[in-house]
């Protein structure tokens, strides 16, 4: 890839380690919106002299939270979604993330003159499932106290995540039990080698169980279920919110329940900064950008 | 499951351990058309014997060939898809296999006196790749003389067999690497460890690989290609006929290729035996037969 | 086994899991000199008290650090090994770690009257392998911000931490590298799957690796040896006290190495408990306590 | 390696594969005392042309059956140990197999004209090790019918055999046991995984193995202990003549025992070329020869 000027403006400590790895492969970079003590990359004094700098422009994990500014958790200012930041990214090609429903992103198609792409792409998702996978086994060992090795575990789900986590979990020598709605991918999880099971309810007998995964984005664990498990189980929910675990209930129970989210930012930033970076070169690959 | 009461009718080798697996489950069986030396399992002298008998029927992999007669490889005389056997089917439940398109399985609406069920299920496919790749790891190993630690090999495709057969191949350690055509399929097989590369093509370079699967149903492996590989390469072909390697131009030019079929039948019948039960089972359940 | 009567004396969190875990097998258990918050485990009063009830005395890992008290890092006062407590272990089975060279835990030959075991056996060692390499992961992970997948590591030591520690990283899909001093090891490594090279030295090239483990309890990793590692190698020292990195030269190098010791105990106190209860449990066994 | 110039005396067709990749490497190759038809690999007419051509002599696996010829299966004559062939071997580097106790390979030490080295080597006995360990599962299938996946298997010893072969298994989906005398190998199989016993005798429960593979050169499977196991379990006994298993008992009793040798040779002769190779290329590595 020819060298680029990139822009990377607001999120996390990720979108720092994004412009590190860019500048690695031989990119011109200047970042705003994050502020952190560094002085490998350079900052930029203000939205003007960082799109006046670059062509391509990355925003963060996710874009906006509130549809009104730019999500910018490291950075004391607000950057706001209005006409004058579009009128600045007029002719810049946009990286953008979680954003297909929110106005400001969508094509102008009279004029045509932004041209934004979200990079929240399928490829995004498989590659983030990784360190996801990683940072649920993280989480276990250090709320269980114990080593996978020797745990009972259940992975409740066989998505991008439940797949590549019962896979990490099985070759730490966990038993693993994998559970889902269909047939097709409960024998699939089985030719792998795990256990498998239906979906958990009020009829299961999850007392074996000493850790439970949740992949699922439906309430799952009510009471009924969670009455079944063992007042020792230790349940990590992955689920996006509000999550698949009756976090009350689980409580009355004694039962710890945990609801991990945004896992590759939190303890994997260099690798998430590194998976969007993939991810934005197969989009300027595939759309010629 | 209740104790039942089967006839298993034509089929080669797969069917008498599916007779064996059956009847150590506590089922009455008798089979018919499948004429080998035992002593363990009931033999029916006519249809009609093992037709008043048995009230589920279970027809071979495939049921037909030539949509005129059952499938009898191991019985030397025929068993016609026609009315008398029609007639005798009456009330009955089958299991047949790729029998979807055939006139004679189809329900007869009108009286619904056929009830004709379909084992080539997802699941039974899922099953089966299991031993399809261990058997395509074997005649590996056979053809190239050569264990599968250290080789370097190359999995075409990325369904069922292509998962399953490059994660036996990577347990194995060889340095596999594994083409797909969706770039969904591509990242997916990389989080599992292995290398990627696009479907190849004339432009691609095979010349590193001395073992390459295929499990994709077009020709892939045209002159063009071929000639990427090297003289060394062994291509086994897994791919349903007429399979995705140009077998003569491969001969031409000095290349092995090897059109691999029917291998859960033929290298691992009892496993074959029990998937048949299995799927059989599944369908039982799910339909309350 | 019969139902004991056991007392736990001194050590850290993890002989308070041990005692829930011997309580939960079956047997009456006291703890003496573990000042934590609990309920569930009974707590003597003072020496006497768990003397007087206990036939089995355990000690904790280590038993003591200076030789002149029992290691009580959970407890206000001292529990001097003096001339009282042997009198009072008299007709006691005490298992001690690391004691073989002290002369307060040798069988005082004339009476005989004192029994002490060494837990710190083989299959201690071999046990608490495990949780020491998957200790050393989380702290590769989290000092590298990186997944353990992609990355590419050195283990140097194939002694019983090496070979579990390579074949965990194998298995979480980092590309694994041992290093070994003998013929014999790397050839074993290799078959295994591991890339493999010879100890590290001045004329090694070891800047392709991004994370070294080091096993081994020599200084391998001198100035000449980390001038040949990449600035932004994170090396990971388990070898015991003083250690295999040359700490010093590391920091003037800009080189981060973690000299990481007492992880079961630190990470994994549960697992560490069981590990205890079951090398005791062995010792039992063994001889016929 | 300098190019150098190899003569290949006697053996089978490892020894064909062994010359077929020496030449790959550079080297100028001979070979005597296989008569196989090829056309890529210069042939000796006589013992004289080759030892006057070549300056290294390769011997085969092994050297000799009968301490008076050179083991030669593929061969109409014979090539006597005898002093002509000694004469002729003077000043010569030889490489030979198991021949440390046969006085033909001992050092004339008067004259030391004789440089013999048996690479029948420690790292020999790894390298092969895989291969045998991927034999016995290929036997495994082939006799019983299934595939690995789903069985439940039995590996009786740990040494370098039990401990790949344990592994493949596992990879592969077995369900596996180790047995070992001693607790500490016993542990450490138990941290990669898998169920551990005690060496099999008889008051082991063996009735749930399918297929035991046992690696200990020693009468382990008395009348006794085949009592124990199941009429249907398949032993496959890996340990050298006479083997492990009684196997008249084993008839008896209705048991299938394969006593399978020389695996490596047999399945994967161009693997054992290249195991060769690389042991010799180690001698001469070492010896700096």
């Amino acid at each position: 890839m020819n060298s680029k000027k990139l822009g990377i403006i607001g999120g996390d400590i990720r979108q720092y380690y994004l412009a590190q790895s860019l500048m690695k492969d031989g990119h011109t970079v200047m970042i705003y919106g994050i502020n952190i003590n560094n002085d490998d990359i350079k900052k930029s004094n203000s939205l003007k002299e960082i799109l006046d700098f670059a062509n391509y422009i990355i925003f963060p994990v996710p874009t906006t939270r509130d549809e009104k500014n730019i999500n910018t958790p490291l950075f004391d200012k607000n950057i706001p979604l209005n006409s004058k930041l579009k009128a600045l990214l007029k002719n810049k090609i946009i990286f953008s993330f979680n954003t297909l429903s929110i106005a400001f992103f969508k094509k102008d198609v009279k004029s045509e003159q932004i041209k934004s792409f979200d990079y929240n792409t399928e490829k995004f998702k498989i590659l983030n499932s990784l360190p996801t996978a990683e940072g649920a086994i993280k989480i276990a060992t250090e709320e269980s106290k114990k080593t996978i090795k020797n745990s009972k575990s259940l992975v409740v789900g066989y998505g991008r995540i439940g797949k590549i986590l019962s896979k990490l979990l099985y070759d730490l020598n966990s038993n693993v039990t994998v559970s889902a709605r269909k047939e097709s991918d409960r024998t699939q999880a089985n030719i792998n080698g795990y256990n498998i099971i239906n979906t958990p309810n009020k009829n299961s007998n999850l007392s074996g169980y000493n850790i439970i995964f949740n992949t699922v984005p439906n309430l799952i664990f009510t009471k009924d279920v969670l009455l079944k498990c063992s007042k020792n189980t230790l349940i990590i929910d992955l689920a996006s919110a509000p999550g698949g675990v009756d976090k009350k209930e689980a409580e009355n129970l004694g039962i710890k329940a945990i609801h991990a989210l945004g896992l590759p930012g939190k303890y994997f930033p260099k690798t998430s900064g590194e998976i969007i970076k993939s991810t934005i070169y197969e989009l300027i690959k595939e759309y010629n950008l």
